[in-house]
């Protein structure tokens, strides 16, 4: 019998001494209750998304002498743990350090190699370079090590074999994050391993974001991959979150035993830090207590647990427990404002309410309404006086040319709008959130950061967007929740949640009479999803043929009729054109502008979506199948 | 005798429509004037610098279809090009399509292959994952392709057999921006291909973008390598601009054949689109004619250039011919009137100056000089009325809980300087540059830039930081070199020169009183540099080591002594430990935000320089070293 301990720490990335002093308190909790073995995550030392600072040597060599301290405590017990590994001087190609995303296993002072390995560690193989990783930017994979060594990567791999004593022994299949990966690829280490060696047991270190739907993916593609290698499999990962500048991520630990046939055996609490202990019977090859598997939870409540996880964390990193939310009476703020409300005592938390003439009367009671639901502090601060101080200031100002008054300038109506948005922000939020001693946010939704349905310095403003990563129809489903489920009363006001959503920036934009944003959520929400979350990232060249098809709303998976919509052909065009435009063109520079997002999906605006300033493109297809479509349907 | 179009093309990222008219254009008029080979560059139907739309199978089908039409354009000429190739739904590891980044030779309407090679195209095998670059996270190399196919990778390699009929015929040596890398790697192409099949010529197509001292670092490498492999070669480079959302980086060209010996034989004019025509004798192996070399550039010149090349094609990309600059009379933004007064009609400018009580007479009148000398549009827009505007505002605000009055707000002295910054650029210049018809611009520099010395939504607001990848002594060079070299007059004020930089926010940043800004410039342009550019990114741990052993100055290049600066240790330390607190700190917070930088150095901040939001860290030696000479200095 083997007693074990899964660490499932909060990383802190970037602060290597804090993560070593937690790994050794667990180290010590473990020996003192008697356990074999410790695992600890991927690069449980020096964190994993801490962007550039893998280039800074003396922050390499400081991890690499933590582990070495790991291993001055591994007499009595056997430690695993993910950190950077190195070899002293040794450059790349390009001149950086040589490092290597490691595994190490460290029994009785010494680390142990997997055999047929030329280091005491366990090299990961398969390194993501998509979506917000970039492994090889930093990272020499296993796959570089044979190719130099002119061998093949197979004859690198093995298992690492401990002794525990007492007669007790296991051959480890280490793997690093290398759960999810397709069954084909002929250097899968899992598979590989799994086929030449019949490891006793896999161990799995990760540092894995969490995305909606995560643990019941990994359940099934990991569970599969087990059931073919036929080992119990112990899965560590993290809790914490860390970010890559432009995206915040939340880290759910789901940390996890599975059997041999591949079933969760034992699981920890998501975002709960935990030192969960387990026992493991190396002759019969099972687990054997405890036995405890969490209920699957439904995407909004997946999403409320993970932003809820995600704002306390980034708060409590960056040392502010108190936030100013600029509120309108509609749903975006009404949702942000009950969001921190879960999380932030009522007296840390304000609201302000800034309208100009065209604000309703009902989205200002709506937003006082809100206030006085959650029982937070309530401002209202009026754009009026400004906006006119600029109008006149800018309308009335002298311009110049040497000597000569030339000419004056004009406001319209469209830059009066973005005039509104800057002056809630940036003079306003900015300064009482300054006053008030905390920060800003920004309650901005997917679909209009899709398209840039916002102003720079404006409403796309903030110290983050908790939001960002919702499409709108994930919006309404989270007030309702948060409604429901979390408050157990109508926080947010029914209004907010039934009114026209509107920017309420122009007397075109009166919610009284209807008139709102043009953005039509149920379809637009999906055709930008397309754009932005399909794996092969459509353009209008796969729309238009599927909408000629007749397939579009299954391919996007809308359930509104767009031929209701659009009733010709030219409309539906037009509106693809116009969105299409935005997305790939303006909306860029925005973004790029914009507050970092708190990602929740498998695909988030920022260093997840990379995106240059291009001009927007039609392919050479979509040009004659618009043609082909005119001609025949007009 | 063979006749070479080398075609040094404006590549348009994003739009293969535009290249490959352009190419076609190139293609004929080779053709006409008798040339048995056209040469384009790397990536020179999709562009390089595209971001994730690298993941749009619409987009990569889009561009080989384009290539399929060049081939059919061969059958007189042969032509080499850059493009992205693909396996027919074929998918990689993680479910991506599966790309090359590959040069194409066309010939006979064929496409010729490296004899060893499986495909019809030469690889690129050392992908960048480095600064700007994440090859990997897009191509698969041709190491991996070896991997799979359970061989090594110099199986795969072999150079180009070409025919040109006439008894005319070469090997190339195929390389793709392979230039400069260490020459010791096992696999590298070229040395390899030289050694192992001695081709007549090497052909390298690049898409490599510009930076400081780049052409005579390449000269000097990459002929080193030519003389090694006694080969004549021929480089080809694309101009235009690229960005990666936070970078935008302008390509020189610069392309250019080698001897044999590895000495410039002919150069192609930086930054100019061209086609060049070179004769090259197949028996001599000697390129005959014409001879033509350019004279390398100073820094500061090479640094005017490529930002005047930048902002005139920024401009033109995003379809702006008007900008707005604040004016304060300091440099910064003198620097950045006169650069766009070296690109545009002194009427598509206008200087804005925008005085609160602090700003002294002195600077205002420098920013008069200064439009008038540049004989631009200006005005001046106050922002003392909004101050008292948003006082009044903020300081009368009733803050409710409930029904009950709570508190009100203050303002201290340093939110009413950011307050000023916001109103500058989100209220004032933001309004301005739409009524204008046209953008406004950050004026940043690399120093403030470094430390996050700006303010959010205020002077760290703008469409582009033209220069904030300047440290502050490239800024006073290059406002003398405008002065002297282009303007041949002081457009520049000797007064915003000469005067103490200041930010002129308070009554303590009094320029009268020579009070100015907190940034020593002469020591820490250089300090920061070495957080920054330095390879191994030296953090305060190295910079006390040397401290210590008096090699600070020469380590980091400064040429004041810290010695004068800070007379006692611990002086020194509170400042260095000052600014990286900044620098890795709260500074990134701001820098997720700001505008994309027009970048020149070996590492600028954005998607070149990728940082996460961390807390500053203090390595254990750092501690260490601190408490020996805190305990024995002092």
């Amino acid at each position: 019998m083997l007693n074990i301990a899964l660490a499932q720490m909060n990383i802190h990335a970037g602060d290597p001494r804090y993560n070593v002093t937690v790994m050794k308190k667990n180290i010590a909790q473990a020996k003192e209750i008697g356990c074999d073995m410790i695992i600890f995550p991927e690069l449980a030392i020096p964190g994993y998304l801490i962007g550039d600072v893998w280039d800074q040597q003396d922050y390499i060599d400081e991890c690499v002498a933590f582990g070495e301290e790991l291993r001055q405590l591994s007499a009595d017990i056997t430690i695993v743990f993910g950190n950077v590994a190195c070899e002293s001087g040794r450059v790349n190609l390009d001149g950086h350090l040589r490092k290597y995303n490691a595994m190490f296993v460290a029994r009785n002072k010494e680390f142990l190699s997997p055999h047929a390995s030329p280091y005491p560690f366990y090299i990961k193989t398969l390194l993501p370079n998509y979506r917000e990783f970039s492994d090889s930017r930093y990272f020499t994979s296993l796959l570089e090590v044979a190719q130099e060594r002119h061998i093949f990567v197979e004859d690198l791999f093995s298992p690492i074999r401990v002794d525990f004593g007492n007669n007790r022994h296991l051959t480890i299949g280490p793997l690093i994050c290398e759960d999810s990966w397709d069954e084909n690829y002929p250097f899968k280490p899992m598979s590989f391993l799994g086929k030449q060696y019949s490891p006793d047991m896999f161990i799995n270190i990760s540092n894995s974001p969490f995305t909606l739907g995560k643990t019941q993916r990994r359940h099934r593609l990991f569970g599969q991959s087990i059931k073919k290698v036929h080992a119990p499999t112990l899965y560590v990962n993290c809790t914490g979150i860390q970010n890559n500048g432009k995206n915040i991520y939340t880290f759910d630990g789901s940390s996890c035993t599975y059997t041999k046939e591949g079933n969760p055996h034992f699981e920890c609490q998501p975002f709960e830090e935990e030192l969960a202990f387990v026992q493991y019977d190396e002759i019969s090859r099972t687990f054997t207590s405890p036995k405890k598997t969490n209920l699957p939870k439904k995407e909004t409540e997946e999403i409320y647990t993970s932003l809820r996880y995600g704002i306390t964390s980034f708060l409590s990193s960056i040392g502010v427990n108190k936030v100013v939310i600029g509120v309108s009476g509609g749903i975006d703020s009404a949702v942000n404002a009950a969001l921190y409300a879960a999380i932030l005592p009522p007296s840390q938390i304000m609201l302000v309410n800034m309208p100009s003439c065209y604000n309703s009367s009902i989205t200002k009671d709506l937003a006082k309404t809100l206030a006085d639901n959650i029982g937070c502090l309530y401002t209202v601060i009026p754009v009026q006086d400004s906006l006119e101080l600029t109008r006149k200031q800018i309308q009335t100002a002298e311009v110049y040319s040497g000597e000569k008054k030339v000419s004056h300038l004009e406001l319209t109506s469209f830059i009066e709008e973005n005039i509104q948005a800057r002056d809630r922000s940036s003079r306003i939020l900015a300064a009482v959130a300054a006053s008030f001693g905390g920060v800003f946010t920004c309650n901005a939704n997917k679909a209009e950061t899709a398209v840039g349905y916002a102003t720079l310095y404006g409403d796309h403003a903030g110290y983050l967007s908790a939001t960002a990563d919702l499409w709108k129809h994930q919006m309404y489903a989270l007030a309702v929740y948060l409604n429901q489920n979390v408050f157990h009363r109508d926080v947010i006001p029914k209004g907010s949640i039934d009114i026209v959503p509107s920017a309420e920036l122009s007397a075109s934009q009166d919610i009284a009479k209807g008139q709102g944003d043009p953005i039509i959520y149920p379809y637009h929400d999906y055709l930008f999803a397309s754009f932005v979350e399909n794996w092969h990232r459509v353009t209008p060249q796969s729309i238009l043929q599927w909408y000629i098809d007749g397939t579009l709303e299954e391919h996007i998976g809308c359930s509104i009729s767009v031929h209701t919509l659009f009733p010709t052909a030219k409309e539906f065009i037009d509106d693809l054109e116009r969105w299409w435009k935005l997305v790939s063109g303006f909306a860029v520079a925005k973004r790029i502008q914009s507050p970092p997002i708190l990602s929740i999906s498998r695909r988030s605006f920022g260093y997840d979506l990379r995106e240059a300033q291009l001009k927007p493109y039609y392919t050479t297809k979509y040009v004659s199948l618009k043609e082909q479509l005119l001609k025949t349907k007009v």
